[in-house]
């Protein structure tokens, strides 16, 4: 007679962070995993009672909790990390970012670069990004052998390294190859309003709805943005964008700076996801996003990093303390955006803001077992009064020291368990030598 | 016959971002130390040609750069990183900090926190700071056991640990103790405008005066002090400050955040530094400072972290992307502030604001021998296009292999050799529990 249950995987101590309805904590915790889902969590004493399991690991003295979600990013672009900083966005995009996706953007290229941003994202604790990229069966394969969680698009833009019909092929070949996988799902993603001719929106609005994927796009991003939406199409770039059939409840919209209140209540009635850059969206000066506004009114924000050509890391962590200290700033109320809050928009207003809020980003029975564990025992980490103001202020992707994700172990003691970083480091560094030598803008 | 000339320590290899005035980089440098100055610092091959030594520090592959200054802290406020975030300053201050500081400090509690800050410091490249707190005798006594640099006040200010007659007796100790000393210089550092009666104020500039020691000072920090200065003297606060002559070439003002440009000229005028704290400025809500202005008016602005209370980490680079990413999207230009600007007031601006730019801040020939290697083999850190931008936005305080002071080796391979670390931990956790179980706002 065994009165314990069997389990795959057994977390037992530390500080549990749920990021459930409450924002509970169990400061003394345990979490059992099986079959790639969350099937107790609680007090240790009785989890340790409940459950029998050849592998348990230690969190005592960690933090454990869901693992960050990245709502928005261009895995490929780790190539041109820091490839030109400091520029106006029109001479970083036409001089350089779009000459360098012009001629070197291939298959192979984004596996490299996508293999590269998974091994930096797992090591920053983040177990679910949503990609917006080119050959976007190069990401989604290297993600599936990565054993990470991944939102991939065969995106298009006009001028982009492929024509409109591969995306369309592409997105059903997406479709179809992973139908059944339970780490990698499909979305559309028009580039922007401005990038892609409107017959081809509305097309990629219609394939969104025949498949019933999540549909990825930037929207609002910048002034200038506006300002042309209106000029060609007598619409801001929301109201355009809802003319055509791209915001409904599976559209993920980034950045979102340029809003204004009946904006922000339009996207809150279609129930459309937002995705927050802070970082890039201040390097990039394009403005500052209304978060509180949009938390108000009820949106699923999630953080993002955006690519690594404009960060330039793929860091949540990062993303949340910046989110958290720039918005107080700007409303000048210390109050606002507190860690709570923050944490949430790292993990389930992310994992909502995908339409995935059922699935992943807190540490629920029933959830897919996607869990970190950070380390503490380091002296910037000493006191912790407070684990989501440690979370929110102090924790740094360097302390994420375990990564589970669909229950199995992708990181643990800081060592990768799934990628060949070594390989990844070298690849990229190959290409950026050849690539990024000649500099589009240096000859012109 | 040896042509070599013998040194303590030979740098041999990576890219040396030497923070020079034309802010070059040799590629594969090499820099040579003795008896705590840089004696001789360029290409590899030439040091090695040059120079015979028994410690030599391969830095191949890695960025070797001046060691970081943090120019504002109060590094015993570990002991309270974290124990209330997101409340408006008041009653943060008035319920919380205060209340823990009039209880809880003295020379050993200082010591204790102090200990644990300089272990964070060095692990994050932080080679001097500057700080001001009570009873720094104790501080100074840790800094110089460890072998970091430190700047170091025996603060006052009305209600604080202890009365005008202890900081008069304690800056004059602390003149004759480091007399001689080539890391500890003492400071004058009356807390504030508001904190410290006219009188008091006065005598602290005459001490400053006497003794020919820096004057550390918070000035202009929120738009309450400078309405109350107004108030309460007629003048804003660098008027006031001014007419009490505390502010010169030896002034060191934290924030400086509400000034005019009246304000700006004449702090430039007197050739006082000023130090910027973006993350402690942002999670407080306190406002903006007009960096690129003061920059612009050929003021010295020098990056700090301020107390671990209000940040949560002591961390300059941090601070460095902080200061980055927030002007350029508050000016709404990219271009602002770039990576060269603010790795030097990362290092030599900083150095400048604290009137030691001939001593610290760059790697050159008779400069004292601070210097920090930065590990860049790790995915985030994958491709390295230009070292500035490189420190700026993607190097993190864990990727600091090696911090040199005074041509001393405090930390290798991310092991500290002067600091047990282990011992600081555990002293902050206790004194954590012991003195902030009763949070004064819990029970009020």
């Amino acid at each position: 007679m065994d009165p314990q249950a069997p389990c795959d995987l057994l977390i037992l101590g530390g500080t549990h962070v749920l990021v459930d309805e409450s924002m509970r904590d169990i400061s003394d915790g345990g979490l059992a995993i099986r079959d790639g889902r969350i099937v107790a969590v609680g007090e240790r004493a009785a989890l340790e009672q409940s459950y029998r399991c050849a592998t348990v690991i230690d969190a005592s003295g960690k933090i454990v909790m869901p693992g960050l979600i990245n709502t928005h990013t261009h895995t490929p672009m780790t190539i041109v990390r820091g490839y030109r900083d400091d520029l106006s966005l029109n001479e970083w995009l036409e001089n350089y970012m779009w000459p360098w996706e012009h001629e070197h953007v291939n298959p192979d290229t984004v596996a490299a670069g996508s293999q590269l941003a998974i091994a930096e994202m797992v090591r920053a604790g983040i177990t679910t990004f949503n990609d917006m990229y080119f050959y976007a069966m190069s990401t989604a394969l290297v993600a599936r052998e990565a054993g990470v969680r991944a939102v991939v698009a065969e995106a298009y833009a006009e001028g982009g390294p492929h024509d409109f019909d591969y995306t369309l092929a592409g997105t059903a070949e997406l479709v179809s190859t992973f139908a059944s996988d339970p780490l990698i799902r499909p979305t559309v993603a028009p580039h922007s309003l401005y990038a892609v001719a409107e017959e081809q929106l509305a097309e990629m609005a219609r394939l969104s709805e025949r498949y019933g994927l999540p549909l990825h796009v930037h929207l609002s991003e910048t002034a200038g943005e506006v300002q042309d939406s209106l000029d060609r199409t007598g619409m801001r770039p929301p109201a355009y964008a809802d003319s055509l059939g791209l915001l409904h409840s599976r559209t993920i919209a980034a950045h979102c700076i340029h809003l204004n209140d009946d904006e922000i209540d339009l996207i809150a009635r279609r129930g459309a996801g937002v995705s927050h850059t802070p970082q890039s969206e201040m390097k990039l000066a394009s403005g500052i996003a209304r978060v509180p506004a949009m938390l108000e009114a009820g949106i699923a924000v999630g953080l993002g990093t955006d690519g690594a050509a404009s960060n330039n890391v793929l860091d949540i962590l990062e993303e949340a303390k910046a989110t958290a200290l720039l918005h107080k700033v700007v409303a000048s109320d210390p109050t606002v955006l507190d860690a709570n809050t923050v944490v949430r928009m790292a993990t389930i207003e992310a994992a909502r803001s995908l339409g995935m809020g059922d699935e992943i980003g807190s540490l629920e029975t029933g959830k897919r077992a996607d869990v970190i564990i950070l380390d503490t025992d380091a002296p910037h980490a000493v006191p912790c009064y407070d684990p989501c103001s440690h979370i929110t202020y102090v924790m740094k992707a360097a302390d994420v020291s375990t990564v589970i994700i669909e229950g199995r172990v992708v990181m643990d003691g800081r060592r990768l368990a799934t990628i060949d970083e070594e390989k990844a480091m070298s690849d990229v560094r190959r290409l950026a030598r050849q690539t990024g030598r000649q500099k589009a803008g240096d000859s012109g």
